[in-house]
C-alpha cells in the first residue's frame, strides 16, 4: 500500500477526470433549447472560442519565448535541467486545456440551464451547477495530474524511482516547478486579458446601453450585448480556473519542497520510515488527490427538490456541499497527516536567524494535522469575511446605498472605504495564519495550510463557475425574449451566483496569499541564504519597489479597461446611427465587431501587465550581477522585493475585490427596493443612478485589477522559485559568502560526490576565515563522510575549497 | 569659533523668529478692509480659534495621560530619564504654540489681502506671501529653537558640557526623542482632526450649496460658507505646519542618533577633531539653523512688480524664492559638512547582517555632502512629479478630463488610475535615494538626506500657507460683493496657491518618508539588534499587519469625513427651510452651529485612528512580552511592523494626495473651457458634473486621508524609537541573546564604569557558551580598561556577566 500511494494522487485525478466526463455527457444531453436561444447560446460559444483562439495564438509566442530563456538558465546553472522546458511547456498546455474544456462546457450549459429552468427550478441548478462541476474537475483533475504525472517522471529520470538524497530530490522539484511556471503564466494572460475582455465589454455595453439608450441589460438590440455575455466566460470561467489551476499547483509544489527540506533536517534518509523515504514530500500530493474525491462528494450534495424555492434555499444547498467538502478534507487530512508522516517525532528546522539560521526542534505529526486545519479555517473564514463586507443587507453594503441618496461622490467614498476598511480582519487573519502555522510546523506548516485549504478547489471551482452560467442562462431568456417566470427562476440562481463570486474571489486571494507565502519560504530555502533582512538598505528600497508594482499593475488594468470600454461605446453608438432599425428590432446589430474590440483590447493591453510582472524580478536578479553585486545581497534584494508584492498586493485584491463586490451589491439592493431618509427607493430613482455610478468603478476593481493581483503575487514568487538556483548556495563549486556562516550544500562537483557542505568562518577581530567543509563521497554505493579544515585569508581558503573533487 | 557651533543653531533659530515678528508687525500694519470683510473676516478668524482652543483642551487631557506613561517608562527602564516627560511636554506646547500663531496670522492676513487686491495685485502677494512667511519662519523657528534648546540642556545636565561616551549621549538623545514625539503627537491630532473638519465643512457646503440650492461657492448665503474657511486654516496651515513642525524635529533628532554611533564606530571620542568631540551630531542642527537664514532670504525674493501679472508670473516669483533657497542649502551643507565632519576619513559602520552585524568602512566628508545632495534633489524632483500628474494642462489631467465626458463613473476609473500609476516614478525615486544615500555614507547618510531636505522647511512652508490665505481673501472678497477685479486678483493668487499645495504635499510627503527611514535606522541601531529578519515569521506577519494599518487609517478618515459632512448638510438643508429670507440675502445664516459641527465632528473622529496609530506599536511591543518571547524577537517584530506602515503609508499618500490634486485640477480645467471630442466644454456642463463628483471625491483623499499618512509613519517609527530601549540590548546589565553575536554595549552598571561590552558566543556544535567582556572603568578621571572571558553553560556565563560590577 505504502509503495504505490506515489500514484495514488495521479490515480485520483483520472478518477476525477472520468467522472467529469460522465457528467459532461450527461450535460450535453440535455434538451438546447430551440430557434433564438440556440443561435444567441451559440453566439455566445463561438465568441469565447475565437478569443481564446487568438489569445492561445499569442501564448504560443510567448511559450517559445519564455521557453528559450528557460533553455539560457538551464545551460548556465547545472542544477537546472532541460527538462525544465517539458514541464514548463506542458504546464502552460494543461492550463490552457483545463480553461478551453471549461469555457466549452460552461457557454454550452446556460443555454440548456435556461431551456431547464422554463419547466423547473432544480432542473435548472442541477443543469447549471452540472457545468460548474465539469469545469471544476477538469481544472482540479489536470492540475493534480499534471503535478504528480511530471513527479512520477522525474523521480524515476533523476533519482530511479528511488530516494537517494536531498540534492538529488531538490533537483527533481526545481525541474518540476517549470510545470507550476508554466500554469501561472498562463493564468497571468487569462486572468488579466479575461479581466479587461469583460468589463470592457460590460461597461461599454452598460454605458450606452443603459445609461444613452435606456434599453435593460441584455437586450439583444445593444450590438454589446453577446461581447458581454461572452466576457463573463472569458473572465469569470476561463480567468478563474487558471487562477486557481496555478495555486493549486504551485501550493503543492512549494509544500513538496518543503517536506524536501523535512527530511533533510531529519538526517537525510528516512527511508525506514515507509512510503519509500518521501513521505512528506508526497502528503501535499495526497490531500490533493484526496480533496479531488471528496469534491465530486460535495457536488452530490448540491440539489433542491422544490419548484418554488428562493435564493436562500439555492444558497444553503451550495453551503452544505461546500461545508461537507471542507470537513471531510480535515478528516483525510487528519489521517493522512498521521499515516504518512514519520512515526517518530519530526525533525523540523526552525527559523532563529543570526548565526545559528535554523534551530532544530522536534514536534509531532500532530503537529502538521494543526497547521494544515489553520489552513482549512482561514479559508471558510476569508469567505465569511468577504460575504460579511460585500453581502446584501449587510451593514456596509447598508451604509453605501444610505450614502447614494446624496449622490455619486458620497457613494463613491462609502465604497472606497468598505474596501479599505476591509482589509483590517482579511490581513489579521492572515497575520495569524501565517503565526499560527508556523509555530505549529514551521513553513512546511504554512505550505500545508495553503494545500490543505487548496484541497476544495474543485468543489470551489464548481460553485464558482455555477454563476456565470447562470448570469448567462438569465441574458440568453433575456435576448431571446422568453416569458418572465422563466428570467426569475434564472434570476434567483444568478443572485446567489453573485454571493458566490465574492466569496470566491476571497478564496481566491487567501489561496494566492498562502501560496505566495509558501513559495516565499521555499524560495529562502533553496537559496540557503540567512533570511531577507530589510534593515539592508538595497533590500528595503526593493522593498518598496515590490510594494509599488501591485498599485502600477492594477492602474494600468483600470486604465486598460477605460480606453477599451470607450473603444466599445464608440462602436455602438456608431451602429445605433448607422444600422437602420437597430432599435426597433428589425435591423440586425454587428455582433462580432464588439466581439473583436473587445477580443483584441484583451490581448493588447494585458502585453505591459504581463512584461511588468514577469520582468521586474528578472531585472532584480540580473541588474544587480552586471554591478558585480554578490549574489547573497541579490537574493535577498529580491525576497525584499517579493515580499513587497506580497504584502502590497495581498492589501490591494482585498481592497478592490470588495470594494467592487460592495458596490455591485449596493446597486442590486435597489432592485428589491430600499428604505433611505424613511423613504422606499427603487430602480431609476437618483440614488440609484448613484449606485450605478459606483458599480461602474467596481467593476474593473472587482473583475479586472483586484484579481491581477493574485496572479502577481503568486507568478512573483514563482519566478523567485525559478531564479533560485542561480543566486542560491547549492549551485557547483559554491562557497557561501564570509556574511553568511549557516551550513549550505552544494550539489556534486564530480561524480562521486553526493554533497558537500560548507561552512565559513570568520572572526570579527581576525583577518583570517575558517572553513569547515564536510564531503559525502559515494564509494561503489557506500556513502563515505571526509571532513576538511582549512584556515588562511579568504582567497587561499576559497581556492582549497574549490579544489575538493 | 568651533566651541560655540553648539549654541549657532538656537541663535540662527531666533533671528528667524526675531525677523518674523518684524514681519508680522509689518503685516499687521496693513489696512484690514472696512465693514462686512472686517465682519466675515472676524467670523474666520473666531472659528478658527475656537477649533483649536477645543482641539488644545482635548489634547491636554492627551498629554496628561502620555506623561504618565513616559513617567512608567521612565520608571521601568533604567535608560530612559524622567526629563523626557518635559522634553514631551515642550515639544507638544512648541508644535501647538507654531500651529496657534500659524492660525492667527493666516486668518488676519485674508482680509488684508483682500483690501490690497483692490488697487494692487503685487501688494496683494506681498501681503499674502508675507503671512507665509511668518508662518514658516515660526514653525521652523520653534522647531529648531526647541530642539537644539533642549539638546544643550540635556547636554550640560547628562554630561557637564562635555563629550563623555557614545552611553551618555545616548541617554541624551533618548531623552529628547520626548520633545520630538510631543511634536509628532500634536501633529497628529492636527493633520486627522483639521483634515476631517476641512473636508467635512468642504464637502457639505459643496453638497447643499453648489450642487441642491445652485448658489457659488463662498456664497454669503450658504451656511457653511465659514466652516468652509475656516476649515482651509485649520488644515492647510495649522494641519501642514505641525506636520513639517514635526517632521523637521524628528529628521534632525534621527540625523543626531546616528551621528552618535559615527563617533561610536570611530573609537567613541573624536574630541580631538574639533566641535567638542560632537561635529557628527552638531552637523544636522547646524544645516537646520542655516536653512533658516537662506529661507528668509529665499522669501525676499518673492516679488513681482507689475499689477497685470498672470499665473505665470506669481508661480515665477515663487519658483525663483524656492529654487535659489534649495541652492543655497547646498552650497551652505557642503561647507557644514567638510568644515564640521572629522578631517580624517570618517569611519562609519555599513550594514551587512549575518554575523558580523555592521562591516567598518572608511569614508569622506564629501561622501556626506553627496548623500545631502541626494535628499535636496529628491525634494525637487518629487515635487516636479506631483506637478505633472496634478498640473493643470498636464497630460494626466487632461485625460481625467476627456473621460469626464463619458460621466462620472469614467472620471473616478481615470482619476484613481493615475493616483496609482503616480506611485511608479515616486516610488522608484525614494528607492534610488535609499540606495544612494546609503551607498554614500550608510544610514547617517539617509538622515542627512532627509536633514538637507527639510532645511527649506520655512520656505516651503511660507509657500504653502500663503495658498489657503489667498483662497481665503477670495472668499471674503465674494462673501463681501466686492467689484469682480478684486476676485480675479485674487483668483491668480488662488490658482498657484493650488498648484503650490499640490506640490507641497509632495514634499511633505518625501520628508515623511525619508524621516521615517532615518528614524529606522536609528530604531535599529538603538535596540542593537541584528536587522530585521522577515523570513522570521512573526515578523512577516507583523509586515502584513503593518501594511495594512495605513489602509485602515484612511478608511477611517475617509468616511468620517463622509459621516460630518451629511450632518453638514442636513444643517445648512434646515436652515435653508426654516430661516426666513436666507435665499433672499435678508436672513442672516446662523454661521457657528455650521462651524460647531465640524469643530466637533474633528474631535470625535480623529480619536480612533489615533488611537490605532498609537496603539499598534505599543501592543506589539507589549503583548508579546507577556507571551514570554524574547526582546530580540520582539524588536524584530516591532521593525517588521514599522517597515510595513512606512511602504504602505508612502505608497497611499502618494496615491490618494495625487489622486485628489488631479481631480481637482481636472474640475478647474473646466472654468477656463476644455476641448473634449472637438467640443469647447465648459462649467456646468454634464462633463463637468462628473468632474465635480470626482473631485468631491478627491477632496478627503488629498486633505484628510492622503496627509494622515505622513503623521502616521513618522508618528509609528518615534514610538519605535522610544520603546527602544526597553527592547534594546543596552539596558543596563543586559546580555546580547546568544542569536546574537554582535558588541554591544551597556549603560553603566555601577558609577566608576563607563561602559561594559558583552559579546557572547556559541558554537553550532557545543553545548557551552563563551563570552567576551570588555568594562571601560573610570579610576580618579583615567581610564582603565578591564577584560574578562567566560566559558561555561548559558546560565553561568549569564550570571558571572551580571557580577561585574
Amino acid at each position: 500500500m505504502e509503495a504505490i500511494m506515489i500514484y495514488m494522487p495521479a490515480v485520483l485525478a483520472i478518477i476525477g477526470l472520468v467522472y467529469m466526463w460522465v457528467k459532461r455527457s450527461w450535460v450535453m444531453k440535455q434538451d438546447a433549447g430551440d430557434g433564438k436561444m440556440k443561435d444567441i447560446s451559440s453566439h455566445i460559444y463561438e465568441g469565447a472560442l475565437a478569443f481564446l483562439k487568438a489569445e492561445y495564438k499569442l501564448l504560443t509566442l510567448f511559450v517559445i519565448g519564455a521557453s528559450i530563456a528557460l533553455a539560457a538558465i538551464a545551460y548556465f546553472v547545472p542544477t537546472t535541467h532541460y527538462l525544465i522546458i517539458v514541464a514548463f511547456i506542458f504546464g502552460a498546455f494543461f492550463s490552457a486545456l483545463a480553461g478551453n474544456m471549461g469555457m466549452k462546457i460552461a457557454t454550452q450549459t446556460n443555454v440548456r440551464t435556461t431551456q431547464a429552468a422554463r419547466t423547473s427550478l432544480p432542473k435548472a441548478l442541477n443543469i447549471s451547477f452540472g457545468g460548474g462541476t465539469v469545469m471544476g474537475l477538469g481544472v482540479a483533475g489536470l492540475a493534480v495530474l499534471g503535478l504528480t504525472g511530471f513527479f512520477i517522471l522525474f523521480f524515476h529520470y533523476f533519482m530511479g524511482g528511488e530516494w537517494t538524497n536531498t540534492e538529488q530530490m531538490t533537483v527533481v522539484l526545481e525541474t518540476l516547478a517549470g510545470f507550476s511556471l508554466g500554469a501561472e503564466s498562463i493564468a497571468l494572460f487569462a486572468r488579466v486579458g479575461g479581466g479587461i475582455y469583460t468589463k470592457a465589454a460590460d461597461v461599454g455595453a452598460d454605458l450606452v446601453g443603459k445609461v444613452e439608450a435606456g434599453i435593460p441589460e441584455d437586450d439583444p438590440r445593444n450590438p454589446a450585448t453577446i461581447a458581454d455575455n461572452v466576457g463573463d466566460n472569458v473572465g469569470d470561467v476561463a480567468g478563474m480556473g487558471a487562477d486557481l489551476f496555478g495555486s493549486y499547483v504551485a501550493t503543492v509544489l512549494a509544500a513538496m519542497v518543503l517536506g524536501n527540506y523535512i527530511i533533510k533536517d531529519m538526517g537525510g534518509d528516512i527511508t525506514a520510515e515507509g512510503f519509500g523515504g518521501i513521505g512528506p514530500i508526497l502528503l501535499p500530493m495526497a490531500i490533493a488527490g484526496a480533496g479531488i474525491i471528496i469534491s465530486i462528494i460535495g457536488t452530490l450534495l448540491v440539489r433542491i427538490s422544490s419548484n418554488d424555492a428562493k435564493e436562500a434555499e439555492v444558497q444553503k444547498a451550495l453551503n452544505i456541499g461546500n461545508w461537507v467538502s471542507i470537513l471531510l478534507v480535515a478528516i483525510a487530512s487528519y489521517f493522512l497527516v498521521t499515516w504518512m508522516l514519520p512515526s517518530e517525532s519530526i525533525t523540523m528546522g526552525f527559523f532563529v536567524g543570526g548565526q545559528e539560521g535554523f534551530e532544530m526542534r522536534s514536534i509531532s505529526s500532530l503537529n502538521v494535522f494543526y497547521a494544515s486545519l489553520v489552513g482549512i479555517i482561514v479559508g471558510g473564514v476569508i469567505s465569511a469575511v468577504t460575504e460579511y463586507y460585500t453581502g446584501l443587507g449587510k451593514k456596509p453594503v447598508l451604509a453605501i446605498v444610505q450614502n447614494s441618496s446624496t449622490g455619486a461622490a458620497t457613494n463613491i467614498i462609502a465604497g472606497l472605504s468598505t474596501g479599505m476598511i476591509s482589509t483590517f480582519f482579511s490581513i489579521l487573519l492572515f497575520a495569524v495564519a501565517i503565526w499560527a502555522s508556523y509555530a505549529f510546523a514551521g513553513f512546511y506548516g504554512v505550505a500545508l495550510a495553503a494545500s490543505a485549504m487548496m484541497a476544495t478547489t474543485a468543489m470551489q471551482l464548481a460553485i464558482d463557475a455555477f454563476g456565470p452560467i447562470a448570469d448567462n442562462a438569465g441574458g440568453i431568456a433575456e435576448m431571446s425574449e422568453l416569458p418572465s417566470e422563466v428570467r426569475e427562476r434564472t434570476d434567483i440562481l444568478d443572485s446567489v451566483g453573485n454571493t458566490t463570486a465574492a466569496t470566491g474571489k476571497g478564496f481566491a486571494i487567501a489561496s494566492a496569499a498562502l501560496t505566495s507565502l509558501a513559495l516565499f519560504a521555499a524560495y529562502v530555502t533553496f537559496t540557503g541564504i540567512d533570511g531577507i533582512n530589510i534593515f539592508k538598505a538595497p533590500v528595503l528600497a526593493m522593498l518598496f519597489v515590490g510594494g509599488m508594482v501591485p498599485v502600477v499593475i492594477s492602474a494600468l488594468a483600470m486604465s486598460s479597461v477605460g480606453k477599451a470600454a470607450m473603444q466599445m461605446v464608440r462602436e455602438v453608438r456608431r451602429q445605433f446611427k448607422d444600422i437602420p432599425g437597430i432599435m426597433e428590432g428589425t435591423g440586425k446589430p454587428e455582433y462580432d465587431k464588439c466581439v473583436a474590440i473587445s477580443t483584441e483590447a484583451a490581448l493588447r493591453e494585458m502585453l505591459l501587465p504581463g512584461v511588468i510582472t514577469i520582468g521586474f524580478p528578472i531585472l532584480i536578479a540580473f541588474l544587480p550581477m552586471i554591478f558585480g553585486y554578490e549574489n547573497v545581497l541579490i537574493a535577498e534584494m529580491l525576497g525584499g522585493y517579493m515580499a513587497g508584492v506580497t504584502v502590497s498586493g495581498v492589501l490591494w485584491a482585498i481592497f478592490q475585490n470588495n470594494a467592487g463586490g460592495a458596490w455591485d451589491n449596493a446597486k442590486k439592493s435597489f432592485e428589491a427596493g430600499v428604505m433611505i431618509n424613511g423613504e422606499m427607493t427603487y430602480k431609476g430613482s437618483d440614488a440609484h443612478k448613484a449606485a450605478v455610478t459606483g458599480d461602474t468603478v467596481g467593476d474593473p476593481f472587482k473583475d479586472t485589477s483586484g484579481p491581477s493581483m493574485n496572479i502577481l503575487i503568486k507568478l512573483t514568487c514563482l519566478i523567485g522559485l525559478v531564479i533560485a538556483p542561480i543566486l542560491g548556495g547549492h549551485t557547483e563549486g559554491d562557497i557561501p559568502n564570509l556574511d553568511e556562516t549557516a551550513v549550505i550544500s552544494t550539489a556534486q562537483s564530480s561524480d562521486d560526490i553526493i554533497s558537500k557542505e560548507v561552512k565559513m568562518e570568520k572572526k570579527t577581530d581576525a583577518d583570517f576565515v575558517t572553513a569547515y567543509v564536510t564531503v559525502v563521497r559515494s564509494d561503489n554505493g557506500e556513502e563515505v563522510v571526509e571532513s576538511f579544515e582549512f584556515e588562511g585569508t579568504e582567497a587561499e581558503v576559497r581556492e582549497k575549497v574549490g579544489e575538493i573533487k
